[in-house]
């Protein structure tokens, strides 16, 4: 039995996706460099591809950009910007809640000269509007904030803090690190007045090795892989055919049902909420209203250490999180919610659960069985 | 009818590789960097890649580091060895004959006040060693030359290369874009001093979007792409393990039959050139003796378009190349010839065939039945 709630980590490729990727690989083998047909064919696979994420996203294909995943789209919007616009200033503004690939591109950048301000978030990491203002300054060339956390789900408001932005410094550019949001919630980066918005393919039921960046027509950016000029200079390479071909794919799946994929995810949360009612040492972090993304439930187990219990569901076949994977091989690991003022105690009992339209209240059942058994035990042991 | 003699630009991925992909997609999930069984069991994966392709290289799997291609592999070879050496000296040394990827790193970093000096290389493309000895000075941190050229097939001697250099200056070290030569000749990098070595999955029937590289032991390396602190920091980001596992299988292929290929792709060049020898237009570039891959053919359409001639080739299901792929879309396309002094004639008239085991003697027959046809018509009509 498998029961997985990891999906913030990574997730399934769907049959049908990986069947196209396998095509793809067989069939449309060409360099799309080539001049020849086979080339063209699959050049014609990535033209496809832009249209349909930059339908999603509601901007023009031709400001889609492959890249390897949602770490180096993030890089390169960030990278890509503060060097191209270093001129016009080096102070920079983004969150203390940002994804390591964000967080790491703005401490390179800080020990390059830059200047980094973090902005004040609340205690579910929530952006202080007010306090951005105030960090905006005539330099400020570049903010990053991420759309859907992806450790504790809260969700900004990119539509309200893009007005702000641009009202107090219309040169100051906006990155978003949209990864946990897109193809989950509404994601409209350029009505936003966002600049710069990542994306990735396997948080989506595609393959890994693969994502996207929007990079708003006209803004410059000095590109992190160079070479034979593919992508219009921004980012060599023999573009990743089969990656392009999956990242579609899921893109297609997944805003074709998205309003009813949210649906049944806050169904399947509520009703796992409300399991864990029962237990006295729960600490629900993203509780299921409207701040937080349906598909991510963080909780903190009071008493018992996150890494503890999760290799305890695991026994039952549940995959759940401590923290975000990329994070969870550092010690750092549950570090996070501390930044939001947390207790030692609810830090190291965290656990996330991350969902899917796939989960379904059976699995919910299952693990609030196999959570009725073992955490008492857990408390008992871990107290001795 | 499809005739593929474009193998150096990209192959077919093998029916048998692309549903080992397609398994890892469905069955083996799991982020590498999840602390569950299915984290586990995708990063069991990338060891055992690792261990293939360094049982290959004959280096050791910690040595090994999976890139999004071979653009990347030979950025983070060389931008990761100056950026992390510079304290040590600023003058590099390269050959005016590398692959875009190499070319356009070693111009960014003259562009950041490093000093390049390109060596010598004789109208083959072979590097000249008493040049290289003259060029190489105490602050020389990084060579880099490539094993085989994509554009004429030249192999360089990385053995006396790397036995010159360190000799004359035991401190600098050595990169080596080993993208055309992996799998298809002797490629023993720590055996003979190289400090960085590149490879490509989609050159030897992998998957496109994954590339390895070599880097020694002790080496420091300053990462390109930064974030989760994945492969132990080198490179960030959510390992591409469909990929890997597609580099694993291809690379298992490939080395399995290594010295038969070669010879079976011998017999299929040999078989061209004197095909070719009918035509008075056509100079022979690389020629069938141990200079050249013999995976690669370059020949010059004295008095005809190279480009017209693909086109009228590929009328007839025949794929060739007028140079590498990644640098065709450009204007500069068959400008590669003209460095190694031919003619304008030869550089314009410029076709690369490129084999594979999987070719064979009837598609050349064919070939050479369409060029009988062909090139005196294109030589009529271009004339006029």
């Amino acid at each position: 039995m498998t029961i997985y709630f990891d999906h913030a980590a990574t997730t399934k490729v769907m049959p049908e996706i990986a069947e196209a990727i396998c095509n793809s690989m067989v069939n449309d083998y060409g360099n799309p460099s080539s001049l020849h047909r086979l080339g063209m064919n699959a050049e014609k696979l990535i033209t496809t591809a832009k249209q349909t994420i930059s339908a999603q996203l509601r901007v023009t294909p031709s400001e889609i950009y492959f890249t390897s995943g949602g770490t180096e789209a993030n890089n390169l919007g960030i990278m890509g910007i503060a060097t191209a616009y270093q001129r016009n200033g080096r102070h920079l503004i983004t969150t203390p809640i940002e994804h390591a690939s964000v967080k790491a591109t703005y401490e390179l950048l800080e020990e390059q000269g830059f200047e980094v301000s973090y902005v004040k978030v609340d205690d579910n990491g929530l952006v202080d509007q007010a306090d951005l203002v105030r960090l905006i300054r005539k330099d400020t060339i570049l903010v990053s904030i991420m759309h859907v956390n992806n450790e504790i789900g809260i969700i900004q408001n990119i539509e309200d803090l893009g007005k702000i932005l641009k009202q107090t410094n219309p040169s100051t550019l906006f990155h978003v690190d949209g990864i946990q949001a897109f193809g989950k919630i509404v994601t409209l980066p350029k009505k936003w007045l966002v600049d710069a918005y990542a994306i990735s393919g396997h948080k989506i039921h595609g393959p890994k090795g693969i994502g996207a960046i929007y990079i708003r027509k006209g803004i410059l950016i000095k590109p992190m892989i160079i070479g034979g000029h593919q992508q219009k200079d921004v980012r060599s390479g023999t573009e990743n055919v089969p990656g392009i071909v999956g990242i579609d794919g899921a893109t297609k799946c997944v805003i074709m049902s998205m309003v009813e994929n949210y649906k049944k995810v806050e169904a399947i949360k509520s009703y796992l909420i409300k399991g864990l009612e029962c237990f006295d040492s729960v600490r629900i972090n993203s509780p299921n209203d409207h701040r937080f993304s349906t598909y991510i439930l963080s909780v903190s187990f009071v008493g018992i250490r996150g890494e503890v219990l999760l290799h305890a569901l695991e026994e039952q076949g549940i995959y759940v999180s401590t923290g975000s994977a990329c994070s969870s091989n550092k010690s750092k690991a549950a570090g996070f919610l501390s930044v939001l003022g947390r207790t030692k105690e609810e830090v190291a009992g965290n656990i996330r659960f991350s969902f899917d339209p796939t989960n379904t209240f059976e699995e919910i059942d299952v693990l609030l069985k196999v959570l009725k058994e073992i955490v008492p035990m857990l408390l008992r042991y871990q107290r001795k």
